[in-house]
């Protein structure tokens, strides 16, 4: 027997005409490259998505082609995410900061019929642009005139793109399960992988993200992500802010620098922000140099890395903003954990709140995970166990374009995140390594993240990594790779007496290499994959 | 080209185990017949869910079949709730409060195949029992040997039915839009009608009520329902609280008892509750007359019908406590607008503030409104203009059961929802009046319900109802039927010189009826279907 409810597709449509009609006159606040502080409605902005889908239209776009983007989190971004996914199209958004061959790769392989760039963006593709092929034309995101140096061929600035076409756009019925918008894996191993969003999984992850246990946005907040939307959607804040009429603050290319961060957050009245760790250390840095205050400021959301304590802490005693950590992937729409509060809280220890808040959080209602052994056996959730995470739900990647699901889905469905986590009593997960980079010792698993925490918390010790190293008898043994300060001098031996009673006996590093530098990834990560490439040939004494 | 995204369908399963492995220690406390004060787990509610779909399975009840409840608000209601959608039956819940033989049609058309019935109930199904033929079995919502005296054939006690069975049950993976649960409509007109949800249809409720603009309900909450359980699944909040861990705190058969809902208040720290204005009315004048306060609760949800700003004034100024109007029906799961504050509302002044809080507030996302003149043509949204109230959306009935789409759908897939109403330039809505009620005077609409309100707002008038009647010229005129206080008189046209300056002009009644009583319906609202019978061969002088 089935329901007899309305069939209504949930659609990026339906979050567009929602925010128009109730929420139209919310701002949207921006830095661009051309203007210090662009300032217009929610209404405005439809009614330039509308356009800007009249022109894709003419253009001849035609319904599930690509459209690739590359841009900072500004207005004309923002048109062109609603215009190409409610207009039928794919929104294509490109990481620009990944090599150019990358780029190069993933705009032929999703095969981008145009791309929207930022100025600051054009050289880079202006020494791509023969290699191009698939694209027949750029449109700068500028004002007029902001195409007319570009070398690229075809290029046309969006202002002109968009300006004689009408304030409205027969907007498609379309089918929840279409492909809304794409973005490719920046893998440490071989090429990015392309993952497809639906709409109907965007709809869904944007009702998660709203939960008041999640980012918590409602038409009395003021949102600013720093994250970028050229990144797994800026973890659905532009959809959520929409849904929900909350007003929007941009920072453009200054998403790094806490001078900006601080004035949009002083001069907007910005509520709470999102980000990875290093734009919150350039903010408070900021802030500590010139005495500047965040007064409207009550919360942080945390992703990407590790948020560390001292950062978490500094927020909630000099500036009265709580910090929330949470954990996400491309495929996964991003949102998988968020951290708020358990309802015992208030009844742990102070060390007892410290540990809970420092895990990446608990699962929102939509995803389900698990922590499974080498064996696939599911192992319990005491805080302690640790296996590789695997999750689920209706905004969770099925397979990757043109490649299909490759070994990132088990038999039953389940997506391996790559990741090594342990869940506690309460649900709350802590991502303690990932998979390819734990030791495996004699069957046994060794945390690489956290033999390299307590390295580097020594004084001498300016950057750490451990890596499997080939053991005759355990198959892997930790091997240690230390980066000391300037002029810091210390033994093999100090070094491995300093992990005594800090982790267990036989998680101890079996030697210890001292190195110059560490080899590291286009985004600056520590690449483990050069590392181990790098010490290949070592044997331990 | 389609997302490539899971395929995971929205069940109230995944809400049941998301709160069993997230949420397992928070509370659920019940006041029941038998208990004063009964307390567990959300892990040992669902426990129990499993022993009773274990027992149903027993019992031979197939996917889809529906099973009957005539329940309080209290655990085990809960439970049933879970067990039957969880393992892809229908819980059909049933209102009490109907003429038995209201109930009596309404078990035998949805044709449930068991009841689960409350003790205070068994006396009016006692009364039905020879013709409820379709049901196999009763069972008693209460302790061991509550079935003992009961007349009903093959009676059995909740707990001897569950008692042996296992704690866990093999939930299948079901459909989202298989029927998940079933509400009749007490319509004043005809037979109550049948409105069949999905599970896909209770989840995307479940998230859009979870929204901080909507019922904000969160880990860290303690939420008490004391919207009836038997009336659209209790505003949905028994499945936000479980997929979010709210406490749950259910009043049992004591949900109009004062004295007991400030007690659970206070002893629980209730921070939300939900229900109709004459609750509320109770709740106050407890608190008033004992001195006796609400420490904990901070907001207070009204629907069914509009609230009297003394009430919410009342609630903000003694208790500190912020009322939120909400509007919904049973073919709407039931939510579709929902009253917070706008982003200016800080800026409006205290008579704007209180104009907007009056309103029934905006659509929550994912439903869509309009209003239409008599021939459909859609009215502006000025606060003003006011016409037939229509909706859309993925948790609207699309037709009843049994019955099809009837009259209720106009040929676009719009619910007409019976109601007339305005929508001011926010968006926010106000109800005026039924589509039904409205006079029709000469093509233009007079809102019954505001004449009333004006009526009653004079001290010598106890009761008044506004109908059309017959008008040689004009179609219809009002025709004001009004109940006096004992001991007030008052003439027709001291009754008629109230309205000078109130209302329009041409809104003015044009004759006063002065009579004894109003004709009422089973659940006490004013019957105008009967009154307008009644004065059927009325003529204006």
């Amino acid at each position: 027997m089935l329901g007899l409810i309305m069939n209504r597709q949930l659609t990026i449509t339906s979050i567009m005409e929602h925010a128009r009609k109730f929420h139209g006159d919310a701002e949207v606040v921006s830095v661009t490259a051309d203007q210090p502080l662009h300032r217009y409605t929610y209404r405005e902005a439809f009614a330039r998505s509308a356009r800007l889908a009249n022109a894709l239209a003419r253009l001849g776009i035609l319904q599930g082609e690509r459209i690739g983007t590359l841009a900072w989190n500004d207005y004309r971004h923002l048109e062109v995410y609603f215009a190409t996914s409610c207009a039928g199209f794919v929104c294509h958004t490109i990481n620009p900061r990944l090599f150019p061959e990358q780029i190069e790769y993933i705009v032929e392989h999703a095969e981008d019929r145009w791309l929207f760039v930022d100025p600051a963006f054009v050289p880079l593709l202006e020494a791509l642009k023969h290699r191009l092929g698939c694209v027949e034309g750029f449109v700068i995101l500028g004002p007029a005139g902001a195409a007319a140096k570009t070398t690229l061929r075809n290029a046309v600035d969006y202002e002109t793109l968009i300006a004689g076409e009408p304030d409205t756009f027969d907007w498609p019925e379309l089918d929840e399960n279409s492909a809304c918008a794409m973005c490719y894996t920046s893998g440490t191993t071989g090429n990015p992988k392309g993952v497809v969003y639906s709409h109907r999984a965007l709809v869904l992850h944007t009702y998660a993200c709203l939960m008041p246990d999640v980012m918590s946005l409602s038409a009395r907040e003021v949102v600013m992500p720093v994250v970028p939307m050229f990144h797994v959607n800026a973890w659905s804040i532009p959809y959520g802010a929409a849904a929900v009429g909350a007003k929007l603050v941009f920072p453009g290319p200054k998403m790094g620098d806490g001078e900006t961060l601080q004035r949009l957050i002083e001069g907007e009245g910005v509520t709470v922000t999102a980000g990875v760790p290093t734009v919150w250390l350039a903010l408070l840095t900021h802030l500590d140099r010139t005495g500047k205050q965040v007064p409207s400021l009550r919360r942080v959301i945390v992703g990407g890395s590790a948020c560390p304590r001292t950062i978490m802490e500094e927020f909630e005693h000099e500036h009265g903003v709580h910090v929330h950590h949470a954990w996400g992937m491309t495929e996964m729409s991003p949102m998988g954990t968020f951290n708020s509060p358990s309802a015992d809280f208030d009844t742990l220890s102070s060390e007892e709140q410290w540990a809970q808040r420092l895990r990446v959080g608990r699962p929102v209602y939509g995803v389900e995970v698990k922590i499974v052994d080498a064996a696939g056996k599911e192992l319990p959730w005491d805080g302690v166990s640790f296996g590789a995470l695997k999750v689920r739900g209706p905004w969770i990647c099925a397979e990757y374009f043109r490649i299909g699901k490759g070994d990132a889905h088990d038999d039953e469905g389940w997506f391996e995140t790559g990741d090594v986590a342990t869940i506690d009593r309460r649900g709350y997960v802590a991502i303690t390594d990932r998979t390819k980079d734990v030791i495996k010792s004699g069957g046994e698993w060794i945390s690489s993240i956290d033999l390299e925490n307590t390295a580097v918390a020594h004084p001498a010790v300016a950057e750490a990594a451990v890596i499997g190293a080939y053991h005759p008898r355990w198959d892997e043994r930790p091997l240690l790779c230390v980066v000391l300060h300037p002029g810091e001098q210390l033994t093999r031996e100090e070094m491995l007496a300093w992990f005594e009673g800090k982790v267990a006996k036989w998680w101890v590093p079996d030697d210890v290499v001292f190195v110059d530098g560490l080899p590291h990834t286009a985004t600056g990560k520590l690449s483990k994959k050069d590392l181990r490439e790098r010490m290949k040939d070592y044997r331990f004494p």
